[in-house]
Order: C-alpha cells, then structure tokens, then sequence
C-alpha cells in the first residue's frame, strides 16, 4: 500500500521538535538503525520503504518480519523519503518510531559501574558520539542535564547509528542533586575540564564512576561542578584551545576500560 | 570605515568553495580564532567589526595591532555580519585571512615523530575535530587524502577554533604513495579500523608512526589499506556499530602520546 498524503504529512510533521515531543515519536532513517530498533524493546509504528526493495531478496525477512510483528510498511517514492528524511542520501527507508524513555529509578545503580552525565552539551553530532562512545565502551547508564539538544533530534539520531537503543538515556536530569545522590550511592564522581587539577590517567580508579562532561562553550556549570569530587584534565601537549567534547568522553571511557579489563586480569 | 557593499559582496562570495579556491582566501569568525592568526605566519587582508568592539578597552589592543600591520578594519553592522558569518551567534567579527598551504616537500620528515593521515572524512565536524586533536596532542603534520572535505570550509574552520594555524596541513595527498614514501623513511604506518587484528594498546611502538584514519562510511579504502604495515582496531565492548572516527583518532593519540612520555621518563 501506498503512503498517503495525510501520512506523508504526519510524517514530516515529525520534524518538528514540538510535535515530537507532543507524540512521543520520531523519524528514524536507514536500515542499519531500523535493525537495531527491532533488536530492541522500542515500538515501530510503520515503515516506508522505496519499492526496489519489496522485491529484493536481501530485505524480504527483515520485512517479513514487520509484517509478522504487525507493523504496516508501506511504499514511498523518493521524493517522499526525500520530504520525510530531510537528508541529501535517503537510504530507501524510514520509520515512525515510539521514543523510548528511561527513568532514572530503573537505572540498577547497585550493579551499575560506570555511568557518564552530560551538562548542556547542545551540539547533536557531539551528544551523537558521546552516546556512540558510551555504547562502544558498555558505559551503563547516561544521564543528560539541562540545556542539552532533545535526544530525538534528527542529526542526533542519525549519528548515533542505533547506539540510542542499546544504552539507557536519561533526559532532563537535575544534575546536581542526582550526582549528590550517586555520591551518596559510593560513586566517585569526576568532572572533566581543562583546568582540572587531576591528570585523568592518575585519577584513582573506583569501582563505581560517574564521569561529568560540560558544554562546548562554558564547560560544566558552576551548580554541577559543586556537585562533583574532582576536576580531572586531559592533559595538553600542544597549542590547542580545547579538545572535542565528544573526543574528550571517548579519550576517558577508551582509558577507564583499559583500566578494568586490567584489574580484571590481575 | 564603514564596510562598502562591494566588500560586503566579496565577504559573501568566500562562502562558496570556488570562490574560496579561486581566491586562495577564506573567511574566519571571532575574536579567539583572530588571534590565533595573529600568532601565526598566516596573513590577514581584511577584518570587519561591529562599531561596539572600537570603543572598548578590552579590544584596543589587538585592534591597534591590527592598525601596525597595515590590516585595514572596517565597521560593519549586526546584519552584514550575519550576512558573511551564517552563524546564528555572530561573534562581532569575521576576517578575510589567507589560505596557508602547506607543502609535503617541507614537512621535516627527519624529525617528525607522529604524522596523522585522513582518508576521505568528509563530515566538517569529525576532520575539524580531528585537526583539534591532533594539535592538542602535539602531533608533527596532517596529511589530508582525496575526498576529504575542504581545509576552509566554514563549519570546519569554526570548529577548529584556530588549531589550522597550528599544525602543518597537507591537503589533496596521494594517500598510497605518500604512505609507502614514509615508510621508506622509517616510519611504521597503522590504519585503524574495526576489523583490525592487532588491539591499539597492544601495538608495538615506532620512534616514527604514521596513524591512518577512514571515511565515516566505509573506512579505509582498499587502496590506502594496501599501504599500511598493519591495521589496528580499538576494541569494543558494547553493541556500538562504530565509533566516530573523530573520537577513534583523539583516543589513539591520547594513548601514543601517553606512551611517548613514559618512555621519556624510563
């Protein structure tokens, strides 16, 4: 069946943060991260596909398998995918997806160990590979402070390539109290910042973590830093003014996991 | 003076690339990255600032400078500054500066140690935070293959907060025969990619290393592959499909230079 115009509609609506945020839905593009939704306990609400791939062989059991999960698919032309995925390639794909969203008490934080919060990173393609990162590195929880880019944005979501599913996310935290909170929990909580006083390969390792990254612009704010056990740097050895948010969290979690599978070892 | 709309004009025309090209000129924004070029070889013909920047104390300074060097500074408004910038926060200033280019033939292969080496990123963000890194942690020069985006595109440049005036940078690098040129001249060359056999942490350290990074999409190309000594993967630990390849370069030098300072120290 063909996508009518009143789908097409609800569809690009969705582009809109407002109405994501009204529906609970977003847009999600490509084959790749619809595999992982369906690997995942996140709803599809339906998919449209370009037709060259009804009858290509290499899709006929992913879409049987919408069809067994009773999730309508339809056809979409390309210029249609094109109004919907708003991205200079569509990738023949999209779909209306149930945006998932994870509560801060369902975070198992006796069994957790190291969980990363982000404080008003607004930069999608940097939240985007900090989630990639937290994923890549089994990071347990994420936890996203004020003024930071809505998690269903769709350059966020795209550069995420599916890493949003595997991973609980939880938005709109109060940073301060919650990292009092895991303080309290027996997490040691490090806030990172060019002017740490800590080297982060000579912090001493915890079994329980919680790592702070702040925005691109200001760093961590003030309320968050008082929050926080330590300030820890990435030490410098050139002229730069600062380090990528998002390379900064892949440098720390790259390292913290060394460190564990080390000690594991041992 | 004020800003003449010829000038405006001239401003406006360095967004596109062939005019940028053409020119050998680009448009840079901000009072951090104008400095940055004061303290580097690269020349300025032009700035542009908003009137409020004339009068106050904390910029006479560097406008004086600007006035002892001959650079011509002109007034121009809110608008017209939007206009050149397409930055929603426009910083108050933009200059026309000059493009630098660097040359392999003057990179001094003899006492470099670390040189990064990009196959076709094509995303601003990942190869200005790239070029980010690799100043932050001091590596010698930048070889940029076919493909990759260009040096002066206006997202990359702003995400470089200045760092391009800090290292050498090699644009448009016949990747294959430049990396087996290196390797004649005793450098080890690792490609980095998922399907490496050999762990980053457990690759045996070169007094000279060249480190080879891949398109977002499809990694190294078969081409380049066929020029490096070994490929090397950052292992995974999560269900992440990749990491972004601006994180995967921070945390391999993050880790090289770590190395490099431990043996200074043995």
């Amino acid at each position: 069946m063909k996508l009518s115009k009143g789908e097409l509609r609800y569809c690009r609506s969705l582009s809109q943060k407002k109405v994501r945020q009204a529906e609970r839905k977003f847009i999600l593009e490509g084959w790749r991260a619809l595999k992982e939704v369906l690997n995942s306990s996140t709803k599809m609400e339906m998919v449209a596909v370009h037709p060259r791939f009804l009858q290509d062989p290499d899709y006929s059991r992913l879409l049987s398998e919408l069809e067994s999960r009773g999730i309508p698919v339809k056809e979409a032309d390309e210029l249609q995918l094109q109004q919907i995925a708003e991205t200079v390639h569509a990738q023949g794909v999209i779909a209306v997806v149930q945006q998932k969203h994870d509560d801060l008490e369902r975070i198992p934080l006796d069994r957790a160990s190291v969980i990363v919060a982000v404080d008003a990173v607004s930069d999608p393609g940097n939240l985007g590979s900090i989630i990639r990162s937290s994923d890549w590195f089994n990071v347990d929880a994420l936890l996203l402070g004020r003024g930071c880019v809505e998690l269903y944005n769709e350059k966020l979501v795209r550069s995420t390539v599916g890493s949003i599913f595997h991973i609980a996310i939880v938005e709109g935290v109060e940073l301060p109290s919650v990292l009092q909170h895991l303080g309290s929990k027996g997490f040691s909580v490090a806030g990172f910042s060019g002017d740490g006083k800590v080297d982060y390969m000579e912090r001493q390792m915890s079994r329980k973590a919680v790592f702070v990254f702040g925005s691109e612009a200001h760093g961590i704010s003030r309320e968050v830093k008082a929050s926080v056990d330590q300030i820890v740097r990435i030490p410098r050895y050139g002229k730069a003014e600062s380090l990528n948010v998002g390379v900064a969290c892949g440098i720390v979690l790259a390292h913290e996991r060394a460190q564990r599978e080390q000690q594991k070892g041992t």
